[in-house]
């Protein structure tokens, strides 16, 4: 049965919409039955582009067609991206007809033949982009065609821009506002929660938005989440900020650059390089956020994501020219790319090595420590509380004599109220299978085994760490704890530990 | 329940497969359940490429996370591109695993980067596309970052050999094999059906493999099926062309420069200007199935593919020296653009104006003869069969004295019987509105309400137009008539003409 309308024509086709629960990684997509009429009458193909508007919200999807039975000939089913934006529900009758043709489609071919764009032509795609009016492909084409060095800098300043105009924009009033990034994605995670209440206990205003998990055991949201409440709207986050100058909040409330989502998605598989691009992408979301003065930490290293210090520097430059065009005081600091590791991995276990640290435990990782004070020097100076040179010593003694741990504890409980972080019910050591020396420790797979265990949906779960490289053992001695919130967890974790047994590389005796 | 073996591991873990029926537009994804153990042991994220082991046949595929019903946390759904890929079964067990990393990406990069590549570069590039070891956002960046003038003579040579290297090969032993190619996919199938038996009853040796539709509502092999068949197998081709010296075949079952299909399927949607992918794509095709001497019919115009005598000059250029570089002699003809219409649309109505111009009927549109001729024209010359400027006339004499006929027969003979095109039951024919002069067709709008009358899949169905552009007609006098299989097809197609009134646009009395 067709809903109402007649076939074809500009007015387009009606038909009843149902969630598919399809997760296509935010790509909007639409199943329709290969006999369906509104198929036919609009001369729907595969692959074909449709737009679906509903209640005066539209979207454009990519068509799958079905010839299977789990979608009917009278309906359209919608990937999970799709329903979410349409704010759609079961049983809603939603018009279906062709997308208008996709002008902005021509500045990417004029940037494919090498020909520089203009502020407007870069406006027209990201606004586009942003709409979720490309296609995966056609995004892939855009990330693709201003790669390697295809951007010069005032194009960069202008996709910059235009990713800022598209979103939301934090207005935090006058005076500085500090802000903090990290390039490539190391860990590092922890050392926010640290940064922040340094700053903050220094009298500087520092309202951090933070991630969750995409791929790893845990985001800065996520271990925040097991000491505070991080899902605040922007009037609470304005609050808290208000009160105590800082804030560890989970970002994904506020729109930020929301074209910058878009194209990291694509970003992130094709792994391309693009200095324009990655300038663009860390400078909006801080633009957007009303930061002033922001510290980039940029690792460096043969596998971080900045490889030499050429490169280091040519990215850096290009930071603090960029910054610099949209009123933002960038300062890039290089790092050695070695992540810390600290103890725990998991959000639960990440937070306790967080409090060991802000409560000044004899056995608090000094790594994390270390590196949260080198990264909140330059903050500082930026902000004016240390003279040139003197920031990191200032962190250090904020960590050292407990003004961090009670500005720390002030911020939870203005987002809400502090809690103990949960303790998993189920462990499980695992032994060092002979006596010897440390001699390696594969990060990427602890990562792993602490999935398995649950983390990060289970906030408790994960894998906790006894030993450091370079560290002498005894044959039984536990060289890590996994942790898990039901014995089946557990067992699928230690199934898959044991399966590794040099996870944790311990010397055969010579 | 999880089927035998351990998690994780570089063994893979492995899980039941099901059919879906999703097409995803050749696109392989596999679609599993969010609390699906594969996923976790393995380490699986939505987007993920994964790689699906059965039988011996491997394919990578796109992960899609589902959390509705229509997939179970014991089961891998699949879509039909993956399904065939794997020679899948209901009910199979299949090993998942994560895939070797993809290293010619390395190259892409590098190309992005304005580099040279090298022709062992495109040869590791183009193994890995034919494999379907690229994801659609990676081969969007591969042909974004070969198009506009990217790739250079040698490039361009490189690219195209290595396409042809990872397919089959047609061989058709010493001598001359005759082809053509019309760029840019303007209508003009009929003409090869006419154009082959001209030319092998010239005694030149012209083995042809078309297309089915993709989005029209007729291709060459669909037109052809009507009056023989098609599908036939590379020994079947080869007895044809060795006992007739043509064939009119469905390219489907010959694997004949399969990197192109894949390649083209993304080229397509994005819609970049690529002159080195076009000449790759064209002459790959050639080169494996055998030809040695090919006429590329170009049509120039402003809603052409190639749109002046400039663009034509440089792209027929290129043609010319890439064949010579692979062995090919290559002539390019510009024509003007403007498609012939023949008198049907669909496989049947085409089919029978193909056959009024071999049987020489007093009413066959003699645009399609004209067209045809002009194109074998330079073939023949080719072939030797003319003298230069001669082969048009030749052509003309061969369809007019009944030879293109007789050799016509004789081929669908040897494919296996010469049969009647089928008439369609039911049909509705659509009068003038009003007294006055045809000032325009649309026909595009025309080939839509052939596919709503069931074009392809019903070979009878389509439309029969009566009129040209220029012609005056009487009120009532027929425009054009629709053909159906079934009443309901017809009243479809019926109430979207109605709608459209001005399809066949006849002027208003002044």
């Amino acid at each position: 049965m067709i809903v109402g309308s007649v076939a074809g024509g500009n007015g387009g086709s009606r038909i009843r919409l149902r969630r598919l629960g399809v997760d296509t990684y935010q790509e909007a997509v639409v199943y329709m039955h290969r006999d369906c009429h509104v198929c036919h009458s609009e001369g729907f193909e595969a692959q074909s582009r449709v737009e679906v508007a509903l209640n005066g919200r539209t979207i454009v999807a990519t068509l799958n067609v079905v010839s299977g039975g789990f979608v009917s000939p009278d309906e359209a089913g919608l990937s999970e991206a799709a329903w979410r934006l349409l704010h759609a529900n079961d049983g809603d009758v939603a018009t279906l007809r062709h997308p208008p043709p996709l002008e902005s489609l021509g500045h990417v071919r004029a940037k494919v033949y090498g020909r520089r764009l203009t502020p407007s032509a870069f406006a027209a795609i990201i606004r586009d982009v942003a709409a979720g009016r490309y296609s995966d492909l056609q995004l892939a084409a855009f990330v693709t065609a201003c790669a390697g060095d295809h951007l010069d800098l005032e194009e960069t300043v202008s996709l910059t821009r235009a990713m800022v105009d598209v979103g939301e924009r934090m207005a935090w009033g006058p005076g500085m506002v500090l802000d903090k990034h990290s390039v490539g994605g190391l860990p590092g995670n922890r050392t926010t929660m640290l940064i922040v209440p340094v700053v903050a206990a220094c009298g500087l205003r520092m309202p951090k938005t933070s991630s969750r998990a995409i791929t790893s055991p845990a985001g800065t949201a996520d271990t925040m989440e097991t000491l505070a409440p991080v899902a605040l709207d922007v009037p609470q986050i304005k609050h808290v900020v208000e009160r105590t100058g800082g804030c560890i909040v989970w970002g994904g409330a506020v729109r930020l650059s929301p074209a910058d989502d878009v194209l990291i998605r694509v970003e992130r598989p094709l792994d391309l390089d693009s200095q324009g691009q990655l300038v663009a992408s860390v400078l909006s979301k801080k633009a957007a956020a009303g930061a002033t003065h922001v510290v980039i930490d940029m690792p460096v290293g043969p596998t971080a994501k900045v490889r030499s210090a050429q490169a280091a520097h040519e990215l850096g430059r290009q930071l603090e020219q960029v910054g610099a065009a949209l009123g933002l005081q960038v300062r890039v600091v290089t790092t050695d790319g070695l992540a810390p590791v600290g103890r725990g991995i998991g959000p639960a276990l990440e937070a306790r090595d967080v409090l060991a640290v802000l409560q000044r435990h004899p056995g608090a990782p000094a790594d994390l420590a270390l590196r949260s004070a080198y990264l909140a020097g330059p903050l500082l100076e930026l902000g004016g509380a240390a003279p040139a040179g003197g920031g990191e010593r200032l962190a250090m003694e904020v960590l050292g004599d407990g003004r961090a741990w009670a500005k720390f504890q002030e911020i939870c409980e203005a987002q809400g109220g502090m809690r103990q972080p949960p303790v998993a019910p189920h462990r499980r050591a695992m032994p060092a299978p002979r006596s010897g020396c440390v001699v390696a420790i594969d990060n990427r797979r602890l990562a792993r085994i602490a999935k398995l265990a649950g983390a990060p949906q289970s906030p408790s779960a994960g894998v906790d760490l006894h030993v450091q490289t370079g560290e002498f053992v005894e044959r039984g001695q536990p060289l890590f704890t996994l942790h898990a919130d039901s014995p089946g967890e557990l067992a699928y974790a230690v199934e898959y530990a044991i399966s590794q047994a040099d996870t944790v590389h311990v010397t055969e005796d010579a």
